[in-house]
């Protein structure tokens, strides 16, 4: 199986991920929800282009580092999200350099974030969109409250250098009704104050075909959904065949009858579990269980004899294709009737 | 706190690493014990040539591109050990030109690679030493018996291209006895066939301090000892004052009085829990506990008021070093008396 690939090696199913962007388009257009989806999970400029020609407003990046990245890959990525509180001179700097480039918007959830912001732009002389994250129940980032969303929101549209651009979310799985309540009423407080909120931006595989019970929404941010992952399976949202991210490893050892070793370990599929137990599906072994992780070791156990002989290749459905894509400096692009591509990742690692 | 880096970053202490480096090597001289420093930590030419230094007889990778990464980096790497079950011609390639350069180590725990190697060795002209792997009770690779042992060392020995080098074993925690009691009936049974067994090599840092509880071991590979982690700390082996890996991070919203949120999530510190809760430690914040992680966020809770403000930085030793080192293109090295220093990070990545 893909014998000029060295393994371990992430494969990458261009025509299932393209299926994936397709079919999420197709819904939000038939919902008036625009889409602007994370690259985190691909990191690739010429996948989001592919989601770009689907239908895509433009993109979502988490670090400054990492839209640079992207940008730096693709004239054509010339709107650009950064969901993430920015702070510090050099990546504020960074992101007046970024904002020259391309229509830039950011998000922030706290009063000194704003006015980092706000000194940043106003001495450079443009004008940053500057969006209010609000937590929904995730309890990570996200003023509290409709009521602290809207102080904030006067506080951005007060401050030099910033324009309100409306209100963002990363909502908990099954929190379209939460959401759909914070935002109507944040969005009323707001525009008692003569604010307008141009757009309300929420996101999240898991819940995105439900993405319309929020009615309030007006873009959506899916990032995990042009690859899939084995998380998603287990939520019953795709289907094995959906995943187009999987890695590719090789049987090193058969040290018991039911135990098998790999060569791809936490260093490729990585230690995330996302609630499931054991760290990836084997590809048409539904019995194994990937039991064990160490950096370069993968334990593979069965119940009876795992049947399987060095040398021998297997493909892994990773529980979450984001980190794994994180891992690796290229990824091996397969497309219908031709060899494998070997695709550089360039917004790998770009944590600042 | 080192305001000109940008966060999160990797910190490494390399005065504490020296120190690090140094107790084991004593340790290790007092018992008569070679060191073989897995390099899997630290990824770092210039830290192993520390190691070499301090009295380390040569280095352990795990993978042949980690290899070939370090002795990339330095002409002093000449004595390397690759503690792995390589497979495929690729590679085999790739290890021939190796043990062009350098003294050449691998393992073998079957038949099947034992065979490859020799094919490519006895083609090449080159002889490669390997090692018998014996798995002690790890579970991981490894043949399961004294006996299957002796019967692979065997076909070492008889397999052109190839020289038995000795038993290699990566024992469980507390595994000392089962070492022993393995290696010295596979060590006689072996010698009964005439062979000899030039060296015995364990490893395994939360251990280290007892190597000598299996005295057959004739050479120990730790590799986490050199920077520490939180995981060695709740083992009881190291104090906090011993790591010499934190990461810096920045606090980017405190949403609510008990939670803050940093700007260093599993990309960084990864979803590796190593049997613990949480995931790392904030340095003088005991009270804080890290409960959860995505990829860029980390989120803090304290049981009280979590006194934290937005844009402070704290200094985090994180559950895994080793895995942290593999995060990033670079890490900082501070020194007494010097600023911080980038340095990047030759063997990151290094999966195949």
């Amino acid at each position: 199986m893909h014998d000029e690939i060295q393994t371990p090696a992430v494969l990458v199913d261009i025509d299932v991920a393209r299926r994936n962007i397709e079919r999420f388009q197709v819904y939000a257009d038939s919902h008036g929800l625009k889409v602007r989806p994370h690259i985190k999970t691909h990191k690739l400029p010429v996948l989001a282009e592919m989601q770009l020609d689907a239908g895509a407003v433009g993109i979502t990046c988490q670090k400054v580092s990492e839209a640079e990245a992207m940008v730096a890959g693709s004239s054509r990525l010339s709107d650009v999200l950064i969901t993430y509180n920015i702070l510090g001179q050099d990546k504020l700097r960074s992101l007046v350099a970024l904002a020259r480039k391309v229509r830039l918007a950011v998000v922030a959830d706290n009063a000194t974030v704003v006015d980092g912001l706000s000194v940043a732009f106003s001495a450079s002389g443009e004008t940053l969109d500057v969006f209010v994250e609000c937590n929904t129940g995730a309890d990570r980032c996200g003023v509290a409250s409709p009521q602290d969303a809207a102080d904030l929101a006067g506080r951005i549209a007060a401050a030099p250098g910033l324009r309100f651009a409306g209100l963002m979310t990363y909502p908990p799985v099954g929190g379209a009704a939460r959401v759909q309540a914070f935002m109507t009423e944040a969005k009323a407080l707001i525009e008692e104050r003569g604010i307008p909120v141009p757009a309300i931006t929420s996101g999240g595989s898991p819940d995105m075909m439900s993405a319309h019970l929020a009615p309030a929404t007006t873009e959506y941010r899916p990032g995990t959904y042009v690859y899939n992952d084995r998380s998603l399976v287990a939520r019953g949202v795709c289907g094995w065949e959906d995943c187009a991210l999987t890695v590719l490893a090789t049987v090193v050892s058969v040290p018991a009858a039911n135990r098998a070793i790999i060569d791809a370990g936490s260093k490729t599929l990585t230690s995330d579990l996302l609630g499931l137990t054991g760290y990836g599906h084997v590809l048409g072994r539904p019995d194994i269980a990937i039991d064990q992780l160490s950096e370069e070791h993968g334990r593979l156990r069965s119940d009876g004899d795992i049947g399987l002989k060095v040398g021998e290749r297997l493909r892994i459905v990773p529980n979450h294709a984001c980190v794994v894509t994180n891992m690796v400096d290229a990824v091996y692009a397969l497309q219908a009737g031709q060899a494998p591509q070997r695709w550089p990742v360039p917004a790998r690692g770009k944590i600042v």
